[in-house]
């Protein structure tokens, strides 16, 4: 196997989605961690449904309807500075510290982002978090109309870079978007950035589940899919050595 | 509108799928509720997911995978035994207690349930719970390969009742359901069981959340995917003064 290109998911694995816990605590005093998880899990619900109801709306929508529906389930006020506040946060998310070093390292392959997030999304975040020089494209799935996993969004890598599959390393801390990547035939490389041993000691007791540790189960472990990803890593900057086999 | 048709949607509207509950933590004392609420929460994600992949598989294999991933992501043993005693209870679910008495009340209407179960697993249901004499037909969407909210799977409905949408009055307390029922053309009827006050009420502290109260966040408030009801009842009694208009 020759890779020729490396193609990154964006959020959660180049870019830290929970960054935003900065804004939603200064804006909803002590709701911070349960926005951030509630917001996350139903952001992503809403890919799916939107997806298959064959309702497809872009990233942005999605990002702003599911933002609203936490406020609203947790019984806050919608207000209008306040989720122009959190949208803007969104366009700012902190890269991973080894984002950009990673990305360098990598110069000799094409480096692409295949992300959900909306063209206008995509742009944003990519110039506030300077990586738009070592990157040679941003891929939105807004061309297909359709969010991952489909396997129409993972059609766009061939489309833009000219790289068949088997020459691609696509790279997510996502379970759902490894296991669709690799339903569709692409080699995979998987960030497992919360190991199950962590994940049993923040449980602790049952009754009662801190946010961030609930988001943690459902949504950093491998899935049951019938799809397991070709590489486990635990932080970006373990690539170099993967790609160059 | 002249409904001809009421057609209900089964876990969660006519079935309790809490009612689990018991057997979860029989076989895992403490980690009833966590089981419970991961459980189901992953048992609709998969069912969108592989909708999504194009790797349809069917709601038994789906409700077993999900099962394996919550024990193995709580770092719980995935015992056969267990595994076997759980799945036999999604087989004998509680009717809710006006489940009966309502269907009996709509006789004058054609009468089904639309369901994401296997033809094996909803067979099994209708008949322990004794609903099979009240119900004229028990439609599965294995026929089309795909799972709710996809509008393939609501065409079944005219395909085995010969009933129009116009003509039908969908019912499901599942609020991705009532979306993807509205956005295919059907009237619908939301079972809004979990109020907003009683959320509230039911957050208390918010850095630790009960496993029950997360899930009922997640799935039980109206979605923000641009589709609304027709009718919100608060109960299935409240169906038949609905359909008489």
């Amino acid at each position: 196997m020759t890779i020729k290109a490396v193609v990154f998911d964006a959020y959660g694995t180049l870019y830290d989605v929970q960054s935003v816990a900065d804004v939603t605590e200064q804006c909803f005093p002590g709701y911070g961690d349960v926005i951030t998880q509630i917001w996350r899990l139903k952001q992503l619900e809403y890919t799916w449904l939107r997806s298959l109801m064959e309702r497809y709306e872009d990233f942005t929508t999605v990002t702003r309807e599911s933002l609203v529906f936490t406020l609203r389930s947790l019984g806050l006020p919608q207000e209008p500075s306040a989720i122009a506040q959190l949208m803007d946060r969104y366009l700012r998310l902190d890269p991973y510290l080894d984002a950009r070093s990673t990305l360098e390292a990598l110069s000799q392959y094409q480096r692409a982002i295949l992300s959900n997030g909306s063209p206008a999304m995509l742009r944003a975040l990519v110039k506030a978090s300077g990586l738009n020089d070592v990157l040679d494209a941003t891929i939105s799935v807004d061309a297909r109309k359709v969010f991952k996993p489909s396997p129409l969004a993972y059609t766009l890598i061939e489309h833009v870079l000219g790289t068949a599959p088997a020459e691609v390393l696509f790279v997510s801390s996502n379970p759902f978007d490894v296991c669709g990547a690799k339903s569709f035939g692409l080699n995979v490389a998987w960030i497992e950035r919360v190991r199950p041993e962590t994940l049993a000691r923040n449980l602790g007791q049952l009754d009662r589940v801190a946010p961030l540790t609930f988001f943690q189960i459902l949504r950093t472990q491998l899935d049951e899919l019938g799809f397991a990803p070709d590489h486990r890593i635990s932080t970006l900057a373990d690539l170099p050595a993967i790609v160059a086999g």
